[in-house]
């Protein structure tokens, strides 16, 4: 499992002392080639953190082969210091990297991710201090370590690889809170030893991202760091059938997202809200996504309580293509809402399982969309209330 | 105070036996002359409750003097069947009030409002038991009766007047929960005996429902059966001019969305979100409501956390005109965000109060807005997550 079980890949993750916890805090995924081709999808946010503008730059050059991440604190909103900051970290990446016998590293071949408290700038002599600590430990085992040392609220890490035709894709990614799209608050490396063309692998991820952790929208709020990269070396030699690794992919960020939805901050739910009958996905996912965000249903959820009301109350505030008086709600397979109006008796409606089903049909098309999200539990205000130093 | 403070209006509340509590569950208000405009303003939830396209209705017909208005259930998402109960329950308003010597009403007077658990049919006799007692009732002191009469999960009654320039606007209004826009989700009867000119009477409404209520945020959960109506009589005799009684109407509203922002469900925090420097107001209302729907926000704001990078990942999300490396954030007065950066030290910001002001500069034009929201509390999710029944 993990980012280290591609062939040709190399991770480490360490405690440098960012995190007042003692838990590990930075990590390096360095790709040993053959070759170096990666692609990558970023947060829309327009408050863009430092390490989201810099590795923007990195995937723009192409050469990206190295990723350094760190825990204990987003370096977002920190202006051009932080900026500053995070160049500071790649240069020392590729120079301590080439020191060791890695080969030669330039920091333009170094994305850098970063996530934890906004508007606090980072401590660069304990962030160094990580770097070189966890370049020591690089090896083709330290894919969980990697895994480990990204998690904020984060209760378990979170890994996944897919290995059925002849190369791997594996991958990790973290993310508990500001878990909306574009994205989920995330970060996440994927890494393959499959040989594909460098232009294919920016499509195939950014199909990927955008029917998997683009539709997991936990608390609607998006994040100012959100990253997800992906790196290939050919060391497998084996070239693909691009639509097979296009399934491979969606296959390791679909299971990485639901592992991000399980373990949401103080969620007592997982949702899947499944909107069918639509004229276009568009649509569909304009309906999951409002209903994903309403507060009083995901209220309802925690609360075991089949309130079909707050879901069309939120459909109702979408421009989706349907006729009030057609659309039908079912709860775990209890049809509770007939064409608009009053369906199957909610009593019939079992919540008391952590997995619950929604399902919207608009009857307007033959279009789908799935949206992923939680409940809104007293456990999750507990969690966001607490002062954040 | 309420809609029976100006000259010519009487109202009523009463316990019908609609809510299981035996608490006032119906209420009338009659506009006795000697004329009769009105001006209303609805939800656009595209599951409009039975009410609401019904009231729509009288709206577009020009003649309505007559309110009846029930607690203990919403007539929303209830079919064609709930549409004839509320047909039917203009009909029996109007054939009572025939009876009684208040004059000759029809149906096409009768505005209808409902509040309540959305998906359930009305009790029709009971309701109809309800509005005779209503009817006996009818007085010109009965203003407070009424705001009783509508509350849900409210736990005061809201009333306001204003009576400054030789003529009364009064109104009352209730809503708790569902608080957002267009509208929070509420109803509002504001009555006047001031002699305005009908076409008038409805583009000052707008106005005022577009700067008050439409600004109040408090959970980003539209409700289906928002209604807000005005009646006027003339009873004064005072013609007042346009723009003062323009201000005295958004006096009113202003002070009912207030009290109703305060009342919020679970609400520990009334937040005020200023924006200014905004390119146009729409800009300002976009920026100060994303913020006012990032729960992550509410929760700091519950938790006495001067978060500030929530409120700037919030603002990323919008499409309004501005460069981050520009927004400035102040939380009561303390300029803890500069330049898109680390401002003042978070330490000083003071949140032990309840009332909270967050200033956003956004150093893009001359244009403000300000949006009315609460917090995210325990209380909220406990309130919410209760069995609907």
């Amino acid at each position: 499992m993990s980012v280290t079980e591609p062939i040709g890949f190399n991770a480490s993750g360490v405690a440098a002392g960012l995190k007042s916890s003692g838990a590990k805090d930075v990590a390096l995924v360095v790709n040993i080639g053959p070759k170096a081709h990666s692609a990558a999808v970023f947060t829309t946010n327009r408050f863009a953190a430092a390490p989201v503008i810099w590795s923007r730059q990195i995937l723009s050059g192409g050469d990206g082969r190295v990723v350094v991440l760190n825990s204990g604190g987003a370096n977002a909103c920190t202006g051009p210091e932080g900026f500053l900051d995070t160049h500071l970290t790649a240069e020392f990446v590729a120079s301590e990297l080439s020191k060791v016998g890695e080969g030669e590293f330039g920091a333009g071949e170094v994305f850098v991710c970063s996530t934890g408290l906004i508007g606090e700038r980072l401590n660069m002599r304990v962030l160094e201090g990580g770097v070189k600590s966890a370049i020591t430990e690089l090896s083709p085992k330290g894919g969980i370590m990697a895994a480990e040392a990204i998690m904020t609220t984060d209760t378990k890490y979170k890994v996944s690889a897919v290995n059925d035709h002849g190369y791997t894709i594996g991958g990790m990614a973290k993310g508990a809170g500001m878990l909306a799209p574009g994205m989920a608050t995330m970060l996440s490396v994927i890494t393959t030893d499959a040989d594909v063309d460098p232009d294919f692998l920016q499509q195939a991820l950014s199909a990927a991202t955008s029917q998997t952790f683009d539709r997991l929208d936990s608390d609607g709020c998006m994040s100012t760091n959100d990253t997800v990269i992906l790196l290939a070396n050919s060391a497998s030699g084996v070239a693909p059938d691009p639509e097979q690794f296009q399934a491979d992919l969606i296959k390791v960020c679909e299971e990485l997202a639901q592992l991000l939805m399980a373990d949401a901050e103080g969620a007592t739910k997982e949702i899947h809200i499944e909107v069918v009958g639509a004229r276009d996905e568009s649509d569909a996912v304009m309906v999951g996504r409002a209903v994903s965000r309403s507060n009083l249903f995901k209220c309802a959820m925690f609360g075991e309580d089949p309130n079909w009301g707050r879901i069309l109350s939120a459909v109702g505030t979408t421009t989706a293509f349907f006729e009030a008086d057609q659309v039908d709600v079912s709860i775990n397979g209890v049809k509770i809402c007939a064409a608009g109006g009053v369906g199957e008796d909610r009593s019939q409606v079992d919540l008391t399982q952590r997995h619950i089903d929604v399902l919207i049909d608009l009857h307007a098309g033959t279009h789908r969309a799935l949206i992923r999200t939680n409940d809104l539990s007293i456990g999750y205000v507990v969690e966001n209330s607490e002062y954040s130093t």
